[in-house]
């Protein structure tokens, strides 16, 4: 047994090397930096209609750079109270390997030019959001593949999150500035589908209790405080203008409040314990935020942002009970982190919120903010109905991408169920060492 | 008793739910986002004087938005250390809620126009000066009132708070951008009469016990280094333009440099400890930024700040030991976090200091920046002697107001000591479970 | 031994007074904030070219003015990984004394004009990067000097590190915008030859076992997650203009994610353990920022940053393997954080890199940005090969000021080797009473 570990061990470390040394290559034979001068070098390609709206404020974006690696560290620690510390380790090399695969895969689709990817601050927050998508779909993992699943799933997952963006946001011209469908829907499903390939019947049960034991509170509060002051950031990362006001942040801090409330409504009458542990505050806070993704930039009036945050702050209550156990006993999907409730729900919920404000969008209610959020129809190449039928259809194909992917993902070599001599032998699958594979 | 439990859980559901629609219905009657290009729209109002003062410089306020949910934070995580991890849970629920009902409260003071209440990223900023007085008053009355009752002090503390502010910087104009008198002598004196009021006899002994149970010192690590980052940024929120130095940061700088020094002066001579705890070290930084709300912006020499932020270190060590068993002994006035030595004093010091700062203001002296700091002197409508009159009176009214206020609220329905159906029958009084109490 | 300890706190208290006292005159006599409108005032003088290369971009510096507090604080955050909770107090008041008279001793230097010293955002800033010196200079005592030392340390290690960044940046014309050598090196040898000089035989062996101690794992992750947002921007705080890409902030984040994996191949094969600590990771965040210190602004390709960062990941795992028990053996010196391994070697390193790339720098390959990062080269006045040659001379200057400072610095009164009426008594050596020590 400990040969077996030993070798695992240096699996992991040769592995590493090899995504490294290929990185670097992939760099050095790619990869250069935005000449001065030419922040519109998007512009000159027809395919990043998407990026084209954003030329107009550099500055905002170069002045966020230094907060661009808040975004995922925000899930990491959330996720930290529900799973505990022995998860960090593994989050921190998925976060340092997602960042170098996701400036590569989305440079060839955005930032391709005469044979080179010219990567600036822009590349860096794209693939933090990226990263962020792929921490999520880890969420639902967590504990049950091995250090080297965890890489494939983000070779393969950053892959397929550049392909799903890609179709949305620069062909189909979906406006989701907050990632309320590319990141928390995307992320949530693939993660729950690579988990549901993954599953094995006799070592759910041990691990079960785990899931549900008490981690300190204290991950919980540090989160908590950590996504209300930065997530609005990011949540409007692509509307902030000098002279507009901030509606998409103003949108998210009050869906925030709105669903802390409603937690402690809803929780009560579920619970019979007295006590409302931080981390359904917690929940409710990321269930609001993903919520507000894709809605944060189209409401209009602060009493919508109100309503859709009280909304988005009852999904994780219901959902940890009513639909958890379903999920585990009956489709046989395990999911750690409970990203299910937390993102995958509220995302749906704020594609279809974000779909019908696309529906009822007028020129009179945005005034010059409709160049901002619905760029095609304020071109008047597009109705606002034909915008809301293509937010619409971006729901169905982002959940066929994530699962299909995540199918594939969980099937590819190095997963227990495969026979790829990367894989882990079927004799001593991962999930019964979770000591190692939870802590590394 | 298990019965009242469930009773006393789903009461708190209850008035959560109701407080919530309750806002909605207030926001979706009122409440409007600013149209664009108005940035100016309060300058169409009579009693918003100290607004005008700040239409010139949206940028900074924008920019700032982002951080306008650490201030509260800051201070949550600063009881943390004091009160521990139970008092978490209720205290984000007060921050949720009172940013909703400060902005209505707010709103209907200073952005009433035309039936509707115009918010835009300003609103927020205001709206979290009033939740961070808000929890400072909590910080005296923590573990003492059920959650019912906490959100009946938001309910009415938010009220006289706008109410507070809108007498002293409005009609009065007085300067205070960093809160001394507004947001912590209001806050702490506000709290204190509250705790005065719920003062049950033969229930403080054992609560004594538990306000000097040693927190692990981890939170009050992490609040003095939160402390120290983000506070200077707010006292000088107001006060930061693009071509002026930023004063008012260097000065909350060097006061917190030195209130640090002081501690380390005093503490030993006071305690027979060989331990500097680190709650000493927060509580030093806590008074000093204090301190500095009003001062901040009129000090014109770095030595002027290094003195004050010395003399602000040296109150709660002197307070704690002296002062605070007098408090509780004689005027049966429990103070749970403290908040007597760590923003009452020292807040009324730093009016006291920016009256006399202000007597001694001189054109010569501050040049550009008395239009800043003393928009009414700098427009020739009043002398310098006659704005320190008008900061001087600004401490009784502020007083008088806090304590009234508190009187009221701690008589008014939801209080063991009255006989509203909210309130907990006297049976068994709220102070009896604590572990209920404190937890949500 | 009571009145011994009583003794040497008091003794404490009044080297507090006596020193808080001391600045407050001499910031009285000499220090005053920059009158407005004279952003330009250090182009006046002759010694501070380094410093007229900022004066064209006021904006960023006043912008980060609320962050220059997180420099300091993310090191001392990194150490409670390290050495505990107990370190934390007397890291503070260091950060706390250090920040003032770095702000004098500094003022002197390149503030000075017609007998005062004029402050700003930029002295504020500069103070901030020799209290990140001094800090690391701690690392590498805590435990073993008591505070009335370690406050020593701190009033000559500042007046050194000026000395040192002075001949450095003033009169050679050295880049070193992130401290490579100024920060990392100068602060790791100092304090290493501090604690060679304090090296007593017989206490060590006990010591020992604390350093090995494993710390909670939650101050690693803290401190991983605090240098991966906050450090990359301190790295570029003066090569971010308003239209350039923050190539250096691009860098540091590329390094960092590169090291995280050098750790995650190198770990495995040196340790047996099959859990990586989250330590160790910080570790390598650390060891990149170090090397990215000079580099970060030099490197023109992405693929430079990430073999750069996979190189400086490697050095704290070989560090501890390797150096550490040579350094405690046959050198006799005692590391308690490890700083030779996180900022002594690779800020060497960083040193040789910068080098390299300062003599292989081009016009071409700079364009606009050559003005920026060697204004010298770029103004005419010096080949690449003479900056690089000075780039290069800085280095041995810099490790003979740190140890000759540090040699100095120890056999100061103060110290344990010393006789001086500060001191502690021959008979009841410093390193004797851990807990008094370590804790305040």
């Amino acid at each position: 047994m400990p040969e077996h570990t030993t070798a695992s061990r240096l699996r992991l470390s040769g592995l590493c090397f090899l995504l490294q040394i290929l990185t670097i290559i992939l760099f050095a034979v790619f990869v250069r930096y935005s000449p001065e001068g030419s922040p519109s070098l998007c512009s000159q390609q027809l395919n990043c209609s998407w990026k084209n709206q954003d030329s107009g404020f550099q500055h905002p974006r170069f002045r966020d750079v230094h907060l661009q690696a808040l975004l995922g560290f925000g899930l990491l620690v959330a996720f930290l109270s529900r799973y505990g510390l022995g998860s960090t380790a593994i989050s921190i090399l998925i976060v340092a390997f997602a960042i170098q695969w996701a400036v590569l895969i989305q440079g060839f689709l955005y930032f391709f030019l005469n044979g080179k990817i010219y990567v600036g601050a822009q590349s860096m927050v794209s693939a933090d959001f990226c990263t962020a998508a792929i921490l999520i779909s880890t969420g639902a993992v967590l504990g049950r593949g091995n250090p080297v699943q965890m890489l494939l799933l983000t070779l393969l997952g950053v892959t397929l999150f550049t392909l799903n963006e890609y179709i949305l946001l620069s062909l189909m011209g979906v406006s989701d500035s907050g990632g309320s469908l590319t990141v928390h829907t995307f992320g949530a499903y693939f993660g729950l589908m690579v988990s549901r390939i993954l599953h094995q019947p006799h070592t759910d049960k041990r691990k079960e209790q785990q899931d549900t034991g008490h981690q300190p509170d204290v991950f919980a509060v540090v989160g908590t405080i950590y996504l209300w002051i930065f997530w609005p950031s990011f949540t409007s990362a692509t509307t902030v203008r000098h002279n507009t006001e901030p509606w998409a942040v103003l949108n998210t801090y009050f869906s925030l409040a709105a669903s802390t409330l409603a937690t402690f409504v809803l929780s009560p009458v579920l619970y019979e314990e007295s006590i409302l542990r931080m981390v359904q505050i917690q929940d409710a806070t990321l269930a609001s935020v993903a919520m507000m993704g894709m809605a944060g930039e189209m409401l209009v009036t602060p009493f919508g942002a109100l309503i859709a945050g009280f909304l988005a702050g009852l999904i994780p209550p219901l959902g940890f009970r009513f639909l958890t156990p379903v999920l585990r006993s009956r489709l046989k999907t395990q999911d750690t982190c409970g990203v299910h409730n937390v993102h995958g729900l509220p995302g749906i919920l704020g594609a279809l919120l974000g779909t019908l404000l696309t529906a009822l969008a007028t020129a009179d209610a945005y005034g010059g903010r409709l160049e901002l959020v619905f760029p095609l129809v304020a071109q008047g190449s597009r109705t606002a109905t034909d915008q809301a039928l293509c937010q619409l259809c971006a729901l169905p194909i982002t959940l066929l991408l994530a699962t299909l992917g995540g199918f594939l993902t969980a099937l590819s070599p190095g997963s227990p169920n495969s026979d790829s001599s990367l894989a882990l032998s079927r004799g001593s699958p991962a999930a019964k060492r979770p000591a190692e594979i939870t802590s590394c």
